[in-house]
């Protein structure tokens, strides 16, 4: 076998099919690895391990899991986050469970249909200020469960930070928990940026989860700093059933399940999360900041964590975009969105806010 | 950002959980990946690139994969193989359709029922005796296109190799996309052992695909030496319909998808696809050759690919199993399945014949 | 075989199990059947017919919708108004398709789900003042057809008349149709009530339905007077595809399919739709009229067809349901639903306002 | 209301579009309904019900079905056969849930995959010889509970009597019972023709349903004598889950259910079902009994219901069908089915061996 050496490409390697200089604000999807994860996929390599979870590394994992969410958390890693929702959600539910949501959320409106086409979830949603739910949104939907005539209310999902880069305290986590679990309801939580909300809490990201009441949780991986890769974390193993089974016929069980598994423990054994986080996290502050000052661009949500969401001129908007990538929010609105990742830098924070004056300017 | 020196792990490092030097003759699943693979990976990592398909990398990769599949054909990186396999099913079919496929098909027996679960797919099956299809064989589900009262079949489904490690020829694929297209079917491939079929056969993977009317693939990566990752070739572009909404709302969109769409390239824009082929399939054959004088073993179908399927006294595979990892095919029945894979040593071969010489003998 | 006279009850019949004097305002589903629906039943009975459509009473019953809905309607009887919806919208549709629809819609909020579960479908879901879709609450969810991460909107699906008991103007179907034909969707009509809305708006069926540019409807044959059953009307054959096989894979395929079909004739082939229809309009004009003589009752919508919907204090209408049958419509808000139907006679209505009255006074 | 006189058509009514004298050997779903089905339908007609089953004939029907299949027997009436046994099995599994079934029952070949389609569910099929599985047969797919890549079987699924016109005794399903329960399996009865089966057996249904051991029935009365509808008879009710919601989300909730439950108490209150199904065997062994003396016909199982399977020259089918309505079985192998029915009567029989004889002597 070739030597590990191999792995490092020569910085002009004809091969590169892109510009590694260039970054944007337009996803933290479009960052790529971080090294140190890279490192860890090398490290995992090599040598036969048993296909489908049984390895060392998933099996490490679930150590490295309950040091962050306690002795019953239990991860199944899977490869994305539609996969992460829609196999937590069907663990969670019976055939006729419905799922409480914000409008707003991800499992509504990006998802392609996901949840309902594959696993025939009917999603009760509401209409929400700032993507958060409360115990009173809740009840707007969390009805009607002996009528046959409706989908029965089964799981609350909210997402942390949410979709519109607020963050819930521990405080309004535990109160929809309480009221969930009150009314026979379990709680999943899509953490498709936890750690990004752990950084703008300064908490563990336990204080907000398994020790407040959620039961399931989807572990973002990907955008915090991994190729790929999420897990759906059972924190109550109570409120799941046949998690193995769901993620087979899910379509999410990963053969070579160690090399996800070690990304994870990459992140997650040592502070490599909360680094990425944070750093993320701060990128969109220093933006925010500079966007403040810029007479005619309106910040529209509190900046808790590393979106940065505004409303300025349409025309302004098509200009930046020619000089930096972002996409629009709500185009007929005027509002875009600009998101900060692991790997973005003050220079690019200041160049984009460079632009930015220079095209309200004109 | 760290060096990317970064990425290559001390050959002592604490963070690894396995012995490297350990290989069986389980799956091919178990090895890991090829060296070449992760150093295309990090030669695409760093920077941005847009996510869910529009990055330069997945571009790229349409034009190698013309290089093999012919000018129209269309890769749809996605997962994993059962990811592979429901998406390109869904695409062909209609909400009422049904596929024709052996009854040893991955799709029918090793998928969870995700064809069914997610996909609301009927598979119409039929016995082989070899896993091989003919049309003689389809003709006993391909009827009834009219009688509402059956599930309309509108695919073939068919798996080159075979899950028994047999290898359809050319013609006789031709033979099936003939009879299928003329009662108005579609023909779909699994081909998650694609490489090592080109490889027995040695010709090219055109020869037997898009060439004799193939019209979608299931082009599979991960056994060939990716740490995971598939495609959804289109070969026939008006057998599908949208295929990135199905991708999408079948949970098999990667967000990063450059990282899938390098490995792809890896194998296939110069010869580690033939090479990690080829390999294996010469270490099922040093594997045959050598079970073949072993008196009371019985090698069950041609070993014409990477696996050697055999029957054997049931309490010789215990004893064997304690010194080398592999599974029962049928344990029942005293057959085992002994797989290669691209990183099987010879000196593995040997090792694992002289075991099963010394316990045949005990 | 027995004499048909046998038919015929006696009225002291020990078997009956209830006092067919008793009638209410909860439900026209809480009526029984016409007994000219009944006479046709047993004028289609005895000797055999072939089963599952094919034969004379479901071919005649074509001519009956051509003389309603013009030459191109195809009718598709179906046992009941989940199963039409279901049915209708699922041939409308690909796997990857969205319907849009008020969220008041009888498919969102009381098919226990059905759409999503058996369909696959995703609903997008538009808040409306009164029940009726407008081209610019549609637009609210018309948009994102290239979008993978977003359902594709292919269908918008109306109640004639709505939920709410208001009745969509010919004028404004014609514009829901216009607009959505332009975006490439096409429309539903889901005429649980289709008759009552006729009568009200005083004008044929074609009159908003396929001369306006509705695609497809679910004819509802129930609440007027049958004992089951409904139909899918195709009015435009372009907008659906094999009707046959997905009425039959949703489990609405009725073996002795004659007996639906001659119900649906009785209704449609002369004017006993039409007088139900009228009738029970009548007697909700009747009732709302006497209600409006009530203070501190207050009328909610626009009374346009067989439903009142009213305000009044939550102990009196606690009060009035021990004496009459009807429902709250929203509890917490103290509102309440009263419907006639065919067979509400004056003397109910009378009596039922008097109580009203009556419990309004204590 | 119109006098209930008015139910009963005049014998050359113009609006009859059939002749109720032609009968043939197709199918027992071309005949009619029976007239004291149409009777009681009368009777339960007038008045107002409570919709949706809390209406006084389907609390009778509880009592009814009590005196048939024991204290713990609950029926949950449905509309036809596919909607029963989809709403059964749903029921009985969970969505990782497979059935093992017999590769002729109905579900697998004539449902036109509404178990797959609309539940989601995988059959695990078994070829019998007669349409029977037997515990050995069984065993060929009760295997890999704990096997994620596998369907997990939950239900075995018979058919009483079946799909082959075969009969088990109450001591072959008592051992499948067994068998299945066991194995933690639960075992669903498809009883499309129950009565049939009781009748051949001479026994009540209890000896071979809840007696041995039988969990869910779907009980058939359509071919039985009703215009439609059937019945999921819950007998352990801890076999199922939530049939309410499973029930109506499956689309199979009768809006006006008084009129199912009253067809399936005319036929079990007292001796109709047995009367009907009596009838239809005893016309079966009418016709057996001629065919066997016509040389060069073969009848091809055990004839114990009402069903005649025979092989005969496939062009004297052909005559034959254009003088009697019937089905070939499998036309290339030359075999067709006779079925008989509630109305065939006994000069019905002998027109036909008359036709037969003819045909088969020219």
């Amino acid at each position: 076998m070739a030597d590990p050496q191999a792995v490092i490409p020569s910085k002009t390697d004809a091969r590169r099919h892109h510009d590694p200089a260039v970054r944007g604000f337009a996803s933290d999807n479009y960052a790529g690895a971080h090294p140190e994860v890279l490192a860890a996929i090398a490290l995992a390599n090599g040598g036969h391990q048993v296909a489908y979870g049984e390895d060392e590394y998933t099996d490490h994992l679930q150590r490295v899991m309950h040091s962050h969410f306690g002795q019953y958390a239990e991860a199944f890693p899977v490869f994305n986050g539609t996969g992460a929702n829609v196999t937590a959600l069907q663990a969670m539910t019976d055939r006729w469970g419905a799922v409480i949501c914000a409008e707003s959320a991800h499992i509504n409106v990006d998802e392609g249909g996901a949840p309902e086409r594959m696993a025939g979830l009917k999603l009760l949603t509401v209409p929400t200020p700032d993507g958060k739910l409360t115990p009173e949104l809740i009840d707007r939907q969390a009805w009607g469960w002996e009528d046959e005539h409706r989908a029965m209310p089964q799981v609350v999902s909210i997402t942390q930070n949410t979709e519109l880069g607020t963050v819930y305290t521990p405080e309004e986590i535990r109160a929809i928990c309480e009221h969930a679990h009150e009314r026979g309801m379990k709680v999943h939580l899509d953490g498709a940026r936890i750690a990004n909300a752990a950084a703008s809490l300064d908490v563990p990201m336990r204080t907000f989860t398994n020790e407040v009441g959620v039961d399931v949780l989807s572990y973002g991986g990907t955008k915090n700093g991994m190729l790929f890769g999420e897990a759906v974390v059972v924190l109550n193993p109570d409120a799941v059933r046949q998690m193995k089974h769901v993620r087979k016929m899910s379509m999410q069980l990963a053969s070579k399940m160690r090399f996800v598994s070690v990304q994870l423990e990459a992140l997650l054994a040592r502070d490599l999360w909360l680094r990425n986080a944070r750093h993320a996290n701060s990128m969109a502050q220093r933006l925010a900041e500079g966007v403040r000052e810029v007479d005619g661009v309106e910040i529209l949500y509190p900046v808790q964590a590393n979106a940065v969401f505004a409303r300025l001129p349409h025309e302004v908007s098509l200009r930046l975009q020619k000089r930096h990538r972002f996409y629009f929010w709500d185009e007929a609105a005027g509002t875009v969105r600009w998101m900060c990742s692991f790997d973005t830098r003050e220079e690019d924070v200041d160049g984009f806010l460079a632009a930015l004056k220079d095209e309200m300017a004109r």
